[in-house]
């Protein structure tokens, strides 16, 4: 199972993705803060475990492809002639990373496996949005995005295979996945990625 | 002459390229951690001035190419058989940015006016590296990578240039050039690039 992916649980997307449909501008600006902030976790990542010499290269790889995803969005956002305007958060990541374990390096696993789920969530929503944007640009940009977030999806797996042991990892993916849904229930709903 | 660089201010390398010859690993280990933490602070940037929207797709494409460089120097720690350890940092870099003016926008064109002598700074050190390192290997990696920090030393006048009117630049690139000589000729004497 660990192999090939999180054991994302099952929500009704459904108003979310009314709300999104709704608010595709806002959606579009919350998603280019989000690109910005997977990439600044991955950075942040390489200064914290920068004795982790297995994590280094894929985690700049990461944080490249989350650069290059937030200057897709940007493109996005000009061609619809919106600025990218300050928009508080969800508080989302920061409600399913508090999930991790304080010690290390249960801390640094937990860390690997919520940020696997983020990933996760991501290629589920981005899903929708590809399937039911009536722009057809935006559409074939989140149809591709859906494929980074997968792949990024496995490679937060892999990174956290490569510090624990398998059963560990599937059994810290189950826990902090069902953590993820009760986390997601519970934001408020407003026209955001992860809400 | 804000748009062919920056005044660098010439100094005596011959101790410095001494003692980097005397410990290239420790040279590389110090370089890796320093294109971590130009990738660090071209995405802070990102986030302190989210509503530049001309200086976002200049500055994520910094830190990918930043990132980039990261990864090229664990690629050569590694064939030298050199785990990338925690080393304490010149002070240098903090020394140089703690002479930007403390209030916007003045902030902002100084740290990218300090952003671009560092640069500069690297690009003059890269190339004595280059011109010196008996691995040929190394050396090719050095005169590549010359190239790539001039480029971003323009880069940096350039973003520079989108926020405050040239003659402005030249000046503050002028003061915070005389500024790095003096930083620069007080740091301790130790094998770091920036020492």
């Amino acid at each position: 199972m660990v192999g090939a992916g999180v054991p994302l649980v099952a929500v009704d997307d459904g108003p979310w993705l009314a709300r999104a449909l709704g608010h595709v501008d806002e959606i579009l600006v919350d998603h280019a803060h989000c690109e910005k902030k997977a990439a600044s976790s991955a950075v942040g990542l390489l200064f914290k475990y920068a004795d982790r010499g297995e994590l280094l290269a894929p985690l700049a790889r990461l944080a490249r492809e989350e650069l290059v995803h937030f200057e897709e969005v940007l493109v996005a956002l000009r061609a619809r002639g919106v600025e990218l305007r300050h928009l508080t958060p969800s508080p989302y990541a920061s409600r399913l990373l508090a999930g991790a374990r304080a010690h290390e390096p249960d801390r640094l696993l937990d860390t690997l496996c919520c940020l696997a789920l983020i990933e996760a969530r991501s290629a589920a929503r981005m899903a929708l949005l590809a399937d039911a944007l009536p722009d057809a640009t935006l559409a074939r940009l989140y149809a591709r995005l859906v494929a980074s977030e997968r792949r990024h999806e496995a490679a937060y797996v892999g990174l956290a295979s490569a510090v624990a042991p398998a059963p560990t990892v599937a059994a810290r993916l189950a826990a902090l996945a069902a953590h993820e849904a009760c986390v997601l229930a519970a934001v408020p709903p407003i026209a955001r990625l992860h809400a």
